[in-house]
């Protein structure tokens, strides 16, 4: 019998427990794809008495994190905590140590990935990370290794469940944002503390990720303008649906310009996509990478984004990897050579997009010529024009008060600057009542 | 600057010569990830004179198999020449050589798979295939590695690209099927002998090689009930559509049972599948397979089933692959432990699904009564049912004979046995003017 790889879980909480869940349940069908044994010899937890879910032996569960990282005999180190510190700590000692990781930390990934990686590569050891975007979707894989021989043109993301989950209930029950908000904490889908996903950031965490794999660009977060989706109404759903779209909250990577000026276009914001397309009927907490490569073509990846054995599965898929390398006394290829480094964004406000513009507005005459100018004036163009709650024509989402009607537009092709430009105009106006609703339309 | 990883080429066709472009463009980020610099010693072709729309040298390209296998010098093989024979014993030669194989070529590994396999580990060689099934699609390197964790339930695919096509587009046009396979044929996306592909030969080698990384199993194809898509009609399409589904060309594999006696269900053959299920809109060329693992859930993998260089990524991603571990002193890890075996198949006719039923009839009274009972007779009931052609009420579609009407009817689940059953008893009737169509409903 092959001596076996000695594993530390850092974390045990629903991705930790599942971890321990498949590995001890697939055991002599990973030791042969591995060539050893997997031998679970820490669990590193906050806690220790807590109960986990899955049979543990005590003995091996500690909160004494240098017990776990100073221990020599540790092959690979599993990372299921989650934010930057201490994991990020953690695995830098781990890799200085020689050791293999495996991580699911997105947040610590968008900030150190590159420092990371290079740290991985100087003491040839093995960095993987499947888990950190899409859950169960082998993305990672794709673009690591299945793309290495094609350039990847376009990524277009729902990288995060919750605010799927949100807007398909928001579009299902025609519900406003915060009453779908509640029930998703009740359910255990969103956070008390919702904000890292309906406002997007864990989303920015995600692309920056898919940026350093499809793109080898270096990008931090505060790099990615980022929009939420707490200004979505039901109304929007409605529109979107009439004009043949569907609401999703997208993480877009793209290249834009023409050699040799090509820049990173990166945003996360929600986007109206064409009914028809395939991330449209992408519903509730699945997710959904759709990937343009120039070889390749146009693929499409969706699958479970959370969850404890979905994101498992992408863990211990990385375990295998890591440790037949450590096995075969070869660690170190998974990333080797991936070129990483600096590229140049795309101007803030350069991108070029039909847009869906909703206006509240009080009813008086005149109000439309007015807006109509401002988007004029900054070479805006409508391309449609609906306009609800006027003449006595009252629906069921305009505001109650009866001087209140709602304008829908979807504009022809425009720059973000130019339609920025028009809405600090419009928002101006004495008869606009809060701030313009502006989403981008993703052909 | 390390040592070249050398290659041979077999064959340069579509496939291959999208090899040779994607290496020769792509060298410096390759021998990144590689640690050595890919060098392409030969090319073993039929007629070395044919210009191949790629640079080649031609020095490297040959007719002479023995130069190139006999080279002791070569690292890995490419195979991209097509069919069992002489493909299965070049690459047989080349394992038994030590030397790594890289293979496109779906019906050979059907009819071979398990015991290149089998081959390659006695040799400590690798064995790549992510060509042989979904063209882009990185289905084999899910399968084999992201999945390593987990167990795989079911995988119904639209693997056959030509088969996909024509469905589609006698859909958008309401054409025949013979109009359409002749524009097919005239455009390249079907073989002037289209059996392979139509008749859904080619979906049931690439089903036997997904039942290999899948299940875990070895099937012949000669072992999976297979329907083409000649019998299907524009008529079907309206149908379908008016019934809420799309007909698609699928190759199905499932676990069906309950343990121990689990058996695999294989069966290729056009289906009906929700409309808005991912499947339906996966149009034209494009390939998609949808896996039901237990850990991950439900994963859609869509892209370009064919194509030099969406075909040409995957196998150079495959070299990547195969060529790393040479440089690294480690071949033979990438099958490692995989496990396949004979596995038990479910009974042909055991499969139980709602039908859908296409019996064109001359217009008598009672005919409907006489089906209906021979429905009956065999435990077959009717979920809903339409006439058209009756009563004046001809359509475009109806056969001009005046005396003819089309039944189309939706079962309830049933046993396919039954379904055979009653529509032998239906097809013998004096007033069924043709063989009745009957397709399964995936739900």
């Amino acid at each position: 019998m092959a001596k076996p790889i000695r594993f530390a879980l850092l974390g045990c909480g629903t991705v930790g427990a599942g971890v321990v869940d498949l590995v001890g349940r697939n055991a002599k069908y990973l030791t042969a794809r591995i060539g050893a044994p997997l031998e679970l010899a820490h669990v590193l937890v906050r806690d220790p008495s807590r109960a986990r879910g899955v049979a543990l032996d005590p003995a091996i569960v500690t909160n004494d994190a240098a017990r776990v990282l100073d221990d020599a005999s540790i092959d690979v180190v599993v990372e299921a905590m989650g934010g930057e510190d201490p994991a990020g700590s953690f695995l830098e000692r781990a890799l200085r140590a020689r050791k293999s990781v495996v991580t699911a930390n997105k947040a610590l990934l968008a900030m150190r990935g590159a420092s990371l990686l290079q740290l991985a590569a100087e003491h040839r050891a093995d960095i993987a990370f499947e888990a950190s975007v899409g859950g169960a979707i082998p993305i990672v894989r794709t673009l690591r290794d299945h793309l290495a021989a094609d350039w990847v043109r376009s990524m277009r993301g729902i990288v995060n469940g919750t605010c799927n989950y949100i807007l398909t209930r928001m579009r299902d029950e025609a519900a406003p944002f915060a009453t779908v908000l509640e029930a998703a904490q009740s359910l255990g889908y969103a956070e008390a503390e919702p904000s890292l996903d309906v406002d997007g950031h864990d989303a920015a965490h995600k692309l920056c990720v898919l940026a350093l794999l499809g793109f080898g660009a270096v990008v931090r977060p505060d790099e990615v303008p980022t929009e939420g989706i707490r200004a979505i109404e039901p109304i929007d759903h409605r529109f979107a649906a009439r004009f043949g779209y569907a609401i999703k909250h997208l993480a877009v990577g793209r290249e834009s310009g023409t050699p040799p000026d090509v820049r990173l276009d990166l945003r996360v914001h929600p986007a109206l996509v064409p009914a028809r397309a395939p991330l449209a009927s992408v519903d509730g907490v699945l997710n959904a990478i759709d990937i343009l490569a120039e070889g390749a073509g146009a693929q499409v990846l969706v699958g479970r984004g959370a969850g404890s054995l979905p994101t498992a599965v992408s863990v211990v898929a990385d375990l295998v990897d890591v440790a037949r390398a450590r096995r075969a006394g070869v660690p170190g290829l998974l990333t080797q050579g991936l070129d990483v480094a600096r590229r140049p964004l795309a101007t803030q406000g350069s991108h070029e997009a039909p847009w869906y513009l909703r206006v509240r507005v009080a009813d008086r005459p005149g109000v439309l010529a007015q807006i109509a100018g401002a988007l004029g004036q900054n070479e805006v163009s409508i391309e449609q024009l609906v306009q609800e709650g006027a003449n006595g024509r009252r629906t069921a989402d305009a505001v109650t008060d009866g001087d209140t009607r709602v304008i829908v537009m979807l504009t022809h092709t425009a720059s973000e600057r130019d339609v920025r430009a028009a809405l600090r105009t419009i928002d101006q106006m004495s008869f606009v009542g809060e701030k313009t609703m502006a989403m981008r339309i993703e052909a």
